[in-house]
């Protein structure tokens, strides 16, 4: 007999009223009396378990009553409907069949586990309600964005991992190579001879796909990229991992403003998507981790986004008589206090801040009629604060090569990079939006260690 | 007035007779005499172009008489359909506006290019008829996959990229490191300090998302990957990068019949979705680049795929009377030749290979009753060889930890995998699936170098 999902079951109801099905999966609880017993069963295809009862019939009583938690198991029984208990049906079974024992010493037991236990035991804890839960919405929100992109005609491209350049002139970034260190190669010089290591010459891992994405901008007019990024950042905080995934995308014949309804509407439509898909996982979040987090990501879908210039946000900032740790002035780069009081405090909703100073923004940003200020944007939300960065970019020849030269970049690193100026360039625009900060959003978690299935960061690649 | 793509305009015809309309794109090709001009408009939304026409009366018409290839115009003009004509309608100019003038040195004019000259452009050669269908094309077959799985209730699980272990306990590894090369850290006893390094041990590429995704089977069931993975092999093939994405479904309460299953409803998704989505592209590549192709896919659309065991194809080979470079005989790993030989010659259609020798398989692959053999299996396919690569797992914690031993593998590295098989373990499976191949499959493209958008192969890590 075939097999029926748990999420089917809950799907069909009472369609299965009282047939003989097949169900398996792992036990989540288990209690027995002499008699008959009691087991709570997932089998990961839903947030919610299903109950089976079993009595002293079952040929194989006396070893079921006493199988672990995590014990995985086949059940053939016949689906009853329970309108008077918490769950609608159960499963009276006449077959138990064990397919892997578990034993006691299975370390995630019922009982409260820290979220730092949890991540010593990572190849277990997406079996927790709090982690199913979780990687669940990450990998619904992960289709979520691609079916946006794609619903509307945008070509997704795998910009490469492996880069010999780097995209934002400022990243900290890992070394890539097949040289053996204990034995480097030299030249006769005395110097390392990287024309020896696998690429001939020194490559590292991204920080960013946008330059490549613009090529692709450029030819396809809607793109986007979804792959993992790099940091070798050596800063231990709970928004920050040296691997996480990002989305790019890049869109021409297009402005900022355009930039931000694109941001906007994918946003919304993220939030939209998991809030239908996840109802189970987004009410325990809201039960469990985070008590306003449905109200606040309601909110954000019925409303328009604020949009305000950095300078008027600055103004904003000094005038609402709060005192910050770091200083407020035009000039200085807004820290996650501000941003947050920002869209917490004085916007209540999420902001769009545009038109940033140039000297703490990207070479590659359009500068703007002023002079002083660049075609960016940051999208700020509350709980969070900055969620996405992006801006249009510079396509004047000339004002990119001048940006080059001043922020010190080479200029023959950027060659392609600049033909694409030369050659039919436009308008164009983009952003980059980091992933396991928008899970963290959906989630209400608190630390991006818990929305990454095997987190990398400082001294720790474990898994 | 909103700008319409060029998608659109096919899409909705002669319903926009006569309507005045805007376009925007790259000009393909563009011919005047002194009265009026003709342009081949793409604005990368779709494959085919759509033709202005424009006359002396357009205010700018001497400018835009002299543009080269590739530059940026906007266009507002009337629709007007020309049934006698190639195409279905053109668009009347009213005005035209130049957004990013090209030049005449534009590297890709209209004549034909090598593949090896236009991988020195790889940021330009997305504007050609050939690599816009290749991209648009892995664009609609990555979504397809992810569509595939997500319908099936699946669950995208993002394994790490870095990696402190080796997952195949074979492949060839980049290193990654934030060390100094130039100055590496050295302890007491002059050996390399690694503790020094970004995660205080030695961490490489992925090359494989498996054993993690392992992981998650056993919490989700059904789960699979998306990601990219590398080889530091110093083989410069066709087929082979140093970088590239794959695809990795592992399904729990599952065994190797059920894997083929899923291995051969996913092979026949893609090509389906790609056939009906990019009907234009898959014209230009079976008519441009190979011409049995689209014959070849859609008959494996109605072909049950073979099964046959290895014994059962080493005998087959044997009794072909061919004769092949590599000698095969029982105990052989299949070579290219062979498994071409399989599918294209013997059984003219896709044919998984199953129960191969251990001793040419992984350590993690189930042992068959016969202690001989391994549940492993390889999907062949007609013009490519082996596209799919997968196996049940040993599920057996003796037998499991014991192949571990054999293969001089460090049971250590292994605890978190081996404690699967500890703590409710179940019958499970799961296969890799190449995604360059699936597109070089999918448009008949011969070189990988030409399905990645900035491939990374030996001595070459551009753009």
């Amino acid at each position: 007999m075939k097999t029926t999902y748990i999420r089917d079951l809950y799907k069909k109801g009472s369609d299965l009223e009282d047939q003989e099905i097949v169900v398996s999966g792992w036990i989540r609880t288990s209690r027995a009396s002499k008699t008959f017993g009691f087991i709570e069963l997932n089998d990961g295809t839903y947030f919610k378990n299903v109950q089976i009862v079993y009595d002293e019939n079952l040929s194989n009583f006396e070893a079921v009553s006493k199988l672990s938690i995590a014990s995985a198991i086949i059940i053939q029984g016949k689906l009853v409907l329970t309108p008077d208990a918490k769950q609608p049906f159960e499963i009276l079974a006449t077959t138990i069949e064990v397919e892997g024992e578990s034993t006691p010493e299975y370390p995630l037991q019922k009982k409260r586990h820290t979220m730092e236990y949890l991540r010593t035991i990572a190849h277990l804890r997406p079996r927790s309600n709090t982690f199913s839960a979780v990687f669940r919405v990450r990998s619904v929100a992960a289709y979520a964005i691609h079916k946006f992109f794609q619903d509307r005609g945008f070509v997704y491209v795998h910009t490469p991992i492996i880069t010999g350049s780097d995209a934002e002139g400022a990243g900290q970034m890992f070394r890539v190579t097949t040289m053996d260190l204990e034995n480097l190669p030299m030249s006769d010089n005395g110097q390392l001879d990287v024309a020896e290591d696998f690429f001939g010459k020194e490559t590292n891992l991204t920080v960013s796909g946008q330059l490549e994405a613009e090529t692709f901008a450029l030819a396809f007019r809607d793109v986007y990229t979804f792959g993992p990024t790099f940091r070798a950042e050596n800063s231990n905080t709970k928004r920050h991992a040296a691997e996480f995934w990002m989305i790019e995308p890049e869109i021409a014949f297009a402005d900022l403003n355009d930039n931000m309804d694109l941001a906007e509407d994918m946003v919304k439509y993220i939030i939209d998507y998991v809030l239908e898909q996840c109802p189970e996982e987004m009410k325990f979040f809201n039960e469990r981790i985070d008590k306003g987090l449905l109200d606040r990501l309601t909110h954000v879908l019925s409303s328009d986004f604020v949009r305000v210039t950095y300078t008027e946000a600055v103004e904003a900032l000094k005038n609402s008589g709060e005192t910050f740790e770091f200083p407020v002035f035009w000039g200085a780069d807004l820290q996650t206090e501000h941003e947050r009081y920002l869209t917490e405090v004085i916007y209540k909703k999420p902001v769009f801040v545009t038109d940033y100073p140039k000297e703490i923004k990207s070479f590659y940003m359009r500068m703007n009629a002023d002079q002083k200020t660049v075609a960016a944007m940051d999208l700020l939300v509350p709980g969070i604060g900055e969620l996405i960065g992006g801006s249009q970019r510079e396509e004047r020849y000339d004002l990119l090569l001048n940006r080059i030269h001043e922020m010190g970049l080479q200029e023959e690193d950027y060659w392609w990079y600049l033909e694409l100026r030369k050659f039919g360039g436009t308008r164009h625009a983009g952003y980059g939006l980091g992933f396991e900060r928008m899970i963290m959003y959906l989630t209400g978690m608190g630390n991006i260690r818990d929305v990454v299935p095997f987190p990398r960061t400082v001294k720790n690649a474990e898994f």
